[in-house]
């Protein structure tokens, strides 16, 4: 199927919605939030995107996050980029206060997802994708958001101090898959493990590969795929 | 394709091999180890056989284990069933002795899965899947046997005074699939982490799902087909 893509926006907040050309409503939805120091049309999300119109004939929404894309200057998002990037090299874990920032940043990006969601009523079932980042707004959006019936999540954990983030996952009961790599820069894998542990779920699967932040394996994107296909279809 | 079920064996060895009736040889071989208290031809094996040769024409070959279907009387098989159910209900995890039999089964159990791949060296390339009883023969096997190039572990861990498997697990290089259960009345989740941290594999997932030894997700068994589609073919 071809792929429209069509910008839209919620209030200020930017978005963009693929969908098969000539389909306005009735498929399945997936909502795609990118990750720290990325934007909405990430080459990752843009390409998973055009895949799932094209295979699946499937809509994919995407929004920039509070402080990312659009939403900033270039020069804040270099900023965004070249700080994300030292923390990497450092291996440095979330501090109280970066967790503290995370919680802050998703309780503003959850109520923008939930009037996107209004905007896109015409589609569903709904699911969701977002790792790093995408998790920390995912879980509590998941977890207060009844039309999202299943989610990929992944790369992130428990961090001192953040006790919204445990309570958002322990109401969670739709079917999740969670990626964590061994050897993440900036999660610790019993941070991970503990999160995953969180959710309430009865269907949640925790694929771990070895590796760093950046180096999920491809396969786990086929991965994803099955488990939408597995849930609404 | 039509599925011919062909018996042999090696030295007193009972084996079965399923393959692609007309077919007899040059297509992907894969191994299947039964766990403790079943045979060669339990019925999660023998299904799954039957639709890798249907589905994409490969061989599958199933051994007896060391004291395990027709290499004893069906009371030695009975009181093996029984205990492993009271082991499950009572939770009790693998003591020092428990592991020390074990290794012993896998020290015999290697070298009759090595004359059956001589036997059966009309096919290839060759995976290998057992989990639980199937990983502690399966990793010395893997370890020591070139021509096996990816292998689906699982429901199994290092245990306390066993040596050998996590040497063995040191030596193997190709891809491995892993499936561990949270809840695992007889392997603890930490005994599997530091038995699939111990694989030298490159790629190695692991698939940690919510239930008991006995509550493998059925999806899971998809993945490990995906799994054989992309290091056989």
């Amino acid at each position: 199927m071809q792929v429209r893509e069509s910008p839209f926006s919620v209030g200020d907040v930017p978005g963009v919605l693929w969908t098969p050309d000539g389909v306005d409503g009735g498929r399945p939805l997936v909502l795609m939030c990118h990750g720290r120091s990325q934007h909405k049309k990430v080459d990752t999300i843009a390409r998973r995107a055009a895949r799932y119109v094209e295979r699946y004939g499937w809509a994919v929404a995407a929004l920039d996050a509070p402080g990312h894309g659009e939403r900033v200057s270039s020069h804040e998002a270099t900023l965004t980029a070249v700080k994300l990037r030292r923390r990497l090299a450092e291996r440095r874990k979330l501090s109280p206060a970066d967790a503290a920032a995370a919680a802050r940043r998703a309780a503003e990006a959850v109520p923008e997802w939930r009037t996107a969601l209004d905007h896109l009523q015409a589609w569903g079932p709904v699911g969701y994708w977002g790792v790093s980042m995408g998790t920390r707004i995912g879980v509590p959006l998941v977890a207060d958001e009844p039309r999202i019936v299943a989610a990929v999540f992944g790369l992130s954990g428990l961090a001192p101090g953040d006790d919204t983030l445990p309570a958002a996952a322990a109401r969670i009961t739709v079917p999740i898959e969670f990626v964590l790599q061994s050897d993440d820069e900036i999660v610790e894998r019993d941070a991970g493990l503990a999160l995953f542990d969180a959710f309430a779920s009865r269907e949640k699967s925790l694929h771990l590969n070895p590796g760093g932040h950046l180096a999920t394996p491809s396969f786990e994107a086929e991965s994803w795929e099955r488990f939408f296909c597995r849930h609404l279809t």
